[in-house]
């Protein structure tokens, strides 16, 4: 089973974003090193730290896009993750350069989806991939139908 | 979309394994309880501690199945993660006690599942579910064969 | 620089509690296993993950004298960290069992702190050593006295 | 108990060090901003996760003086924690931005340390306090010397 190929190529002007050359999927990134905290007895990062990456992640393309989450929360909304799944390609190790790759996945009414993608910084392998989905949830833990802006941001990155 | 019930029974005689009478499925079970550095600031346990909540649950199973993972490592092979998947039905808040179950999940040739399920210990509410999927390196992170006693552990589990 | 002795001995009628054979002074204990998750790519233990083990002793003490951190925080009172110190003495691998002593250190007016001894459940050796202190803080994060019922679990802990 | 006073300022030409105004002491520094996953329920980063922040300051310290750690244990060389301490004086939020400053302390013949100071990094005010201590191990975890590279590297920061 054979993980489809990643081939992100640097848009000109701003190098936050990436496209894959094999389908033209943007997707924004940012960069990480991996820590001696993040590693365990095998040498390898343990498998839980990479979802903290993917925080990292989708925090940074929040914030890239105009709508930091802290912004989000300000606003009365909460956005708990609900679903997640991950696959692992190749182990990263202590002090790994790495590019967390990450764009909005599914919007449904009131839910959201990010999808991510980690690879090597210098070789460029496939680390891993996931996503998680979240639930809106206004002040008081009610659900409620996904916030406008968040949507917009949704609809308006770059297909 | 409304989760499959769980309705864990212990079992007379060894209360570390549970019956769900739902389905008459068998699961190891062990207690926990979450600290203050399992939350977030939204008040609730953040999603990647659960992640150590079942590696809790296999660590523990298969101590009580009598092949604790150290003894595998210490016989030359390694399970890294290699997938894994979660749903999130009900948060867990601050000292909240709580059963993970695990049971062993399908067994492939050179790979093995585990599958989790979180309930709160007091109200018996379903917190999460879960699964790991974990493949079988030599000491020298070569893919190999499960070995023949972890692939026993799985067979002999109670149906 | 050689630790002081630590020579537990378990108090006959409850064994969550020891004394200190080399200087009579007692110690509430509760047991705990190291997680793969705890561990870093040397192969011990990470440092800060003690600081996890140091919360578990404190909260599990709290419990064990009737005033659970959960009650303290519903009674309007927060104690954040404000200064810690460890010193480690030998290290802990994956799966090891350990005791994890805790007891009362400074009670100031508005501040408390705990003491911890951590050593290897099998071996009896001298793991760690630290403490932790805390202010008082009141739902508004206004400084206060020590709330009464703390102060009491202080003083009546036994000498 | 008032904390010193801290002033940093960046030395023209490289923005990676500063001079502290009030006694004229140079510290490295690098940027950082908190996580969701950093944080706990009382709203606010929980403090073992300080541990971290300073293991990223001497990372990139060691990094930018030319003997990132990896190269230390490439080398054959370890240096496990043997002590630490923090001081906290006010917390950090979800998404802070700080600055962690981290600069060579004690070289003894078997043992350095390293000094740390972090800031808000938007209003300049500090935020906590600490040290680590380390022992020199060889591959065979047996105490030794500090290595040359590392001791020279103590001794070529600027005072």
């Amino acid at each position: 089973m054979r993980p489809k190929e990643f081939h992100p190529v640097p848009r000109p002007g701003d190098e936050r974003f990436v496209v894959d050359e094999s389908d033209g999927v943007v997707w924004h990134r940012c960069h990480h090193r991996s820590l001696y905290a993040d590693t365990d007895r095998s040498g390898v990062v343990y498998h839980a730290n990479y979802l903290r990456y993917f925080e990292q992640g989708r925090a940074t393309l929040m914030r890239d896009v105009g709508y930091p989450y802290r912004e989000v929360e300000d606003n009365g909304f909460v956005y708990p993750v609900v679903e997640l799944g991950m696959t692992f390609h190749r182990p990263l190790h202590y002090d790994s350069p790495m590019w967390i790759h990450t764009r909005p996945g599914l919007l449904e009414r009131v839910r959201v989806a990010f999808d991510y993608v980690i690879t090597h910084a210098e070789s460029g392998e496939l680390v891993c991939k996931g996503f998680t989905r979240h639930c809106a949830l206004n002040r008081k833990n009610v659900p409620v139908a996904v916030d406008p802006i968040t949507a917009r941001a949704w609809k308006s990155f770059p297909a």
